[in-house]
Formats: C-alpha cells, structure tokens, sequence
C-alpha cells in the first residue's frame, strides 16, 4: 500500500478527519495509522510513535512511499495532483480559487469555534452549546460568518443534483466538505442555531458514506481523554 | 490592470506581504490598495474599505477583474495556477509538496513567533530580542522548528546557484521564500539568534528585489500604530 495517513484519536482530532474523509469519501486506498493523543510533550508516546515520520510531530501526515507530506491544506493539494482524475477539488477555475479561499480561511481562523466548541462526535452537548451560545459574542460572529459563507456557495447551486441528493458546497463532493465535515460535527455535538437550508447541508455531510464511516468509528473509540473534554467528568 | 491587491500597512501586515512580494519578485504586474490597519470593528474605515471587495473584510485580497481570491494560500495557489510559466511553486512534485507543507505550516503555527514578535520593519528591537529570547520558552521552540525546517530544506539545495548567487529554500525563488519573507524581516527586527548559514539566508531573502522593494515602501510610510506596537511609544 503506497498511502499511509497517521491520524489521532477520531472522536477528537478534527484536523485528522478532513484528509481521512477525503480519501475514503473519494475511493482512495489507504492504510490508517492511529496515534492516540496524549500530552504531546517531547518524550510522549505521542511523539516518539512520529519520530522520523514527520519532522514537525503532528497528526495528520500522509506518507507516500516514505515521503512524508504534512498539514492538511498540502495533504489536499497533493491527493488532488496525485489523483486527477477524482477531481478533490472543483474542476472550474474561479469555482476552485473560492473552495481554496474557504479551505485556508476555515485553517487559519473561525478561533472561537475551533476553542469554545472543541469536536467531540460522540458526546451530546445541547446545554453547553446553548450557554456558548448566549455568553460568546465570538462564537456567534464565527457562526454568522460560517452561516454567510455557507449560504453564498450553496446559492449557486443546484437544489437537486443529478442522482436526487442535495449539493454540496460545490456541486459534488470536494476537498471543501472534508474540510467543514468536522465542523458539522461539532454543530451537531452543540446543538448551534442553524436556519434550516444549512442544518440540511449539515446533515447530508453527516450522511456522506466517509464521514459516516468515521463516525462509527469515532463511536466505538470508547476513549476519554480529560484534556479533550473541557465539558464532561466522564463518558 | 486586471489583478488588484488589496493590502495593510506595509510596515506592519506580514500577511499583505507574502502575495506582494511574490507579485513583484515574479515580475507580475498587478496594481495595488493600501488600506491602513485602524480598529477592525465592524463600522471602521478599514472593514468600510474592503465592502464589496471581500467578504471576510480582511486583507489580503486579491481581485481578478471584479473575483475576489482571499486568504495568502489560496492567492498563491491562483496566480501558480494562472502564471505556469513563472513556475512559482517549485516543478519537482515532491519539492512542490514540500513547499506546501511548510507554507501551510507556517500558516497556521509559529504562534509564538507570531504574537511575541510582531512584524515591524522600520523598528530596531534588539534588546527586547534578547529579552523575549531569555524569557519564551516558546518562542525558542519556534526558532528552534524554524532553524530546522530551513536548515533540511537549504541542505538539499546547491551552495551556489548558477548565476552566483545562494539558493533560496527550493534553489530558485518560489512562494516559500514569499511566505518567509515576513519571518525573515522579524528576525532583523528582533535580531533573535540563528546559525550563520540560516542568517546568510535571510540577508538573501531581504536582499531581493521584490522585498527590497517592500521595505523601502514600509520605511516610507512613518506610520505609527500604537496596537501593532508593544514595544514602542513612538517612532
């Protein structure tokens, strides 16, 4: 097998699950390795299971017959060179500039998010998320901007694809979905408020057969970690 | 003039410099707006500025007649995609991959770096350098990432290139150096310690044209922001 991704805990590490996703939601094989987190300090199990993988210790990294290929917006550009003809990213030059431009805008920013709003597919979180919600003025504002940004692309659209389903952010399956598929995640663990076009956008994400088949895995993990549960005593 | 890039002040917008440079160094003629930093809140002169330019409301942006492209990585990605001849990622694919993963690296990491040495190109800080050096740990872990990352990367490159002059990360000039280019202009404001052949790389990287161009803009400019500046109270 060419392709090997390393990947941490999956009910956790959302930045693991937007690679992951891509390649089983595309057809492309793969062997997974899981490196289950821990304290990320120098001598962790964490970092020695990655010494001599990847030079910066973190998940995920793709290696490809020995080279490794780190950071998920570069594993993305790399799979959609390496692999043509499944189109990862959309197939219209303008089309792809906006998925590029929402891909590296979702890396580098949506903070409060990513920090109040930690992803947690397993877990049910409706109360939290309703006190995030009304104490977190940032919160909202990425939620508005999430919301904008959402609604702009899905505008363009088509309401029913060819085979029946609804579209995704840019007609069929790209790189951009995996890349909110773990957001999803977390607006079902919160509960956030959500007009109803997006919560169906979010729900066929959480449909697709790779997220599913991430899901059920994050749900037999069965593993707590207190550093990733800033909002529960135990399972 | 088809490509329009908007940008922050020059002396401090280390995000408005990565397209800029690359533009310039790669010969690209593009027109430019300077849109000067002030409180960023939602009714600013900045976010009034960049109305019906961006959705996001930050810089910076790049428009292709009327097209908006945001966010540095997704920039780069379109003008590689539209000036293949400019070569601006590097050709080799794996070198390509490469450049990527540590584009997207630093995109998204170098906190430390980040927050405690805020990019400041007129200033001379070379006492507060030694400070922070003494007193981040973090920060040392980012220059020690920093120092091994270029150090792997120059390794690998030939000492001279053919018209005389040392490599750059991937031998020729290519998006990397645009994306460290801002790095490079932190190190000589805080003159933070680096191995001589790692200092020999920056003096090449301000040396450059399209850089020098930059600097001698920002030096210009005798803008004082008091928000960019922790560590002054005036020019």
């Amino acid at each position: 097998m060419a392709l090997k991704l390393y990947i941490g805990n999956k009910n956790y590490s959302s930045w693991s699950m937007r690679p992951w996703v891509l390649l089983k939601q595309a057809g492309i094989p793969f062997e997974e390795a899981m490196v289950r987190f821990d304290s990320f300090e120098p001598g962790s199990a964490f970092k020695k299971s990655l010494q001599g993988v990847s030079p910066i210790g973190k998940v995920p990294v793709l290696v490809d017959d020995g080279f490794a290929v780190w950071d998920t917006l570069a594993i993305a550009e790399y799979l959609a060179e390496k692999f043509p003809e499944k189109t990862l990213w959309p197939a219209n030059a303008q089309a792809r500039a906006r998925a590029r431009s929402v891909c590296a805008e979702l890396h580098s920013g949506f903070g409060a998010l990513r920090s109040h709003c930690p992803m947690n597919i397993e877990a049910s979180l409706v109360d939290t998320g309703r006190l995030l919600w009304r104490d977190r003025p940032a919160l909202r504002a990425d939620m508005a901007r999430l919301c904008g940004l959402w609604g702009e692309l899905l505008a363009t659209q088509p309401q029913k694809m060819p085979d029946g389903s609804g579209p995704m952010l840019f007609g069929t399956f790209t790189i951009a979905d995996a890349f909110f598929a773990p957001v999803c995640m977390r607006l079902k663990t919160y509960q956030l408020p959500l007009p109803a076009d997006l919560a169906a956008y979010v729900d066929r994400v959480a449909a697709l057969p790779g997220v599913q088949a991430w899901i059920q895995d994050a749900l037999a993990e069965q593993d707590f970690l207190d550093f990733e549960e800033p909002y529960r005593l135990g399972r």
